[in-house]
């Protein structure tokens, strides 16, 4: 059952490609409705957090919650993600429910106000790196603006760095848009050499500017998960405190509709920002920053509540990952990371088959992740990646939507070596 | 007791001054640490909406609010603004927590994108009408994009429509920011005839976008309220239903750290900014927009929460206007405004007076809006216009407060006087 696909004969592959049309064909008959598409939290874990609704009071910090002011997040908010972080409060801007929103705007600013030099919108171009497969909202950022997106491969350890010191090179490169612990869509943590070497960066444009999304800063699956190497404790060390600018958010701790962000940077980029937030808003919602210090504590408090949500996870990435290493490995046909932690696997397929994949999956009911989302522009130029989300499925959909997608991978690769 | 201050001697006017500095020492001496510089509500006003958080369930339309999606709000609360404004849903977008950001992050659109037309970004000058006084934090906008703001003089049935039409003339003049009822801070209410020459405005420029910032649109003092007609009833009559941006939120409704804005437009503008929306974030905070929908039922509802806000703050507003009229009337150093609804008194004190009445409000502890901030870059030309913002103080403070205000305006009006 393992042999590889590509010492196989024809007739091998036809006998081979009827068993699995049969079962291809049961499934759809089954008229399934299964969505593995997006980074989702389930129900459950969202009811995890519904306690948060009973917090009363509304003075914090000597401050009426409820009314107008401070600007950049209620003081015992900022501590609470500064603790979390390994960063001071004062570096910790608390923002609105979407650390995206938090992302966009900063880009914006750059746009329409520059990184301490020209404003990008006065440039004739500017360009950025994405290491890929990435996550397509960070493209659509970027895509926006109009910054060109550079290709940055991703290893095992990392983005590829060697290409990266090249293309920084160029003065028009003016920054980099990554995730830096467990990646999406592939889970990799960037290891302490990556994130040195990272922080010590010497890029031709004085305000290129890197944005850590650190979406799941603190979502391991277990207690075995990676360790990311705090950036902020490396880079005084180069005089590049003023290089990153780090997002997170309770998106995916508490409620992905209404939970609280936070941007953590250099005194002068806080500053910057400050400025603009000053035109922008008079506060984002206090009531709701309250709510989650109240409700959480402290950050053990947080680290605590996220045991919850790896225990509903985690036998959604075992069961995906079985049926992975069950129908697919051994026959050269696709490769997958098996991460410790985060929202997604992302499995590489035979070149040429990922875009027929979701085609399959899509006419038997399972809608995947569009395919090529995971590259600038939507290009996956080998059309092999394939992102799963499986958080969002209830156990038992992700057991016949994971063995469903195994079927149509095979599916797909037989049909490409057939041709 | 009311001679006019022009006629008098200079003996007459230093008997008053001295008079009047003996009420001001004993004021001094009180030690008052008084606040009438922003339109904040009072606690009270905020207990009014406590209920909100005794609200249950995260099933609104269908839609689990907790979890990502639905970029433009939730359906039954688009339904509850829309109703409340007079649009059909579609034509709204639910906000974040501020309507300023909503005119922020459209202005930040314009610059960066256009709006149908060339991005203001690459223009040599943009331009923007702004009736004057207005609301400072308008100006903080258009002032962060570079864009030069002309003052229109507002009369007692809007803005300077002569004026206006004129200006629009020049293809640089790109827009106007307004707030057509209970202006802040007259308190003034656009005549239908002013609202109607607005929506049939031809400007040149074919991107010319009018902000309505309607923060006050259901904020009667009691129940003999202005109306205002309603803008978009109106534009399509002249093709103009693309020139008009309208905003609203719940921020003096419910609590003005936790409320939430929205969005009027067109069905092109609707567009156009959801694009954007799409890129900046996944949803706004939903979970919010159900608390609002459940408090409140429907747009009766909200109307006849209103009218708790009224019954606090009328005698507010009467307290003020009643030592204004006791203090200032008949001697030709003061006019005001009586105002049916809103946030605000605007006091126009003698011409080179206001730095001085503020100078000494703040002496003897009581703190008004920054001199000046009622106009574009903080410069009153006139020196002459003082916002009183009489909603947060208890209204034992406000007598305290007004009386000192009183004192101060004819204090400085007389030290002009004697030069």
């Amino acid at each position: 059952m393992s042999a590889l696909y590509s010492k196989m004969t024809a007739q091998e592959l036809i006998a081979e490609k009827e068993i699995l049309e049969k079962r291809y064909n049961n499934f759809k008959a089954k008229g399934l409705k299964l969505d593995m598409s997006r980074g989702k939290p389930g129900a459950d874990q969202l009811d995890l957090s519904m306690g948060m609704n009973n917090v009363e009071g509304y003075i914090a910090d000597g401050i009426d919650v409820r009314n107008y002011g401070i600007l950049d997040g209620i003081p015992s908010c900022k501590k609470l993600f500064a603790d979390l972080m390994g960063v001071e409060p004062k570096n910790v801007i608390i923002g609105p429910n979407a650390s995206l929103t938090l992302m966009f705007d900063y880009i914006s600013q750059c746009y329409t106000h520059g990184a301490g030099d020209t404003p990008w919108c006065k440039l004739p171009e500017v360009k950025f790196l994405c290491p890929v497969p990435g996550y397509d909202r960070h493209f659509t950022i970027l895509d926006h603006f109009g910054i060109k997106m550079i290709n940055i491969d991703m290893k095992a350890d990392g983005p590829d760095m060697d290409a990266i010191e090249e293309y920084i090179k160029d003065e028009a490169v003016k920054g980099m848009i990554c995730v830096p612990k467990y990646s999406n869509p592939q889970g990799i943590t960037f290891s302490n050499e990556v994130v040195k070497r990272i922080a010590a960066m010497k890029p031709a444009a004085k305000d290129f500017r890197i944005i850590w999304d650190n979406a799941y800063c603190i979502h391991d699956l277990d207690d075995n998960g990676d360790e990311l190497l705090n950036i902020f404790d490396v880079l005084p060390e180069y005089g590049n405190e003023d290089m990153v600018i780090e997002v997170c958010s309770t998106s995916k701790i508490t409620f992905p509709g209404a939970g609280v962000s936070a941007l953590i940077a250099s005194d002068n980029n806080i500053a910057a920002i400050k400025k603009r937030l000053n035109a922008q808003t008079i506060s984002y919602d206090k009531m709701n920053q309250h709510r989650h210090v109240q409700f959480f504590g402290d950050a053990d408090g947080v680290r605590e509540h996220m045991k919850k949500h790896a225990a509903i996870l985690k036998p959604k990435f075992d069961m995906v990952l079985r049926h992975l290493d069950k129908e697919l490995s051994g026959k050269g046909i696709a490769s997958w990371f098996d991460p410790k932690g985060g929202y997604f696997i992302s499995l590489d397929v035979m070149e040429g088959c990922a875009k027929r994949v979701g085609e399959l999956c899509k006419e038997a009911g399972v809608v995947l992740t569009s395919v090529g989302a995971t590259y600038p522009y939507g290009i996956d130029a080998k059309d092999s990646n394939i992102r799963i989300a499986p958080s969002f499925p209830p156990v038992e959909e992700l057991d016949l939507a994971a063995e469903l997608l195994c079927i149509c991978v095979q599916l797909a690769c037989i049909e490409k070596l057939l041709g």
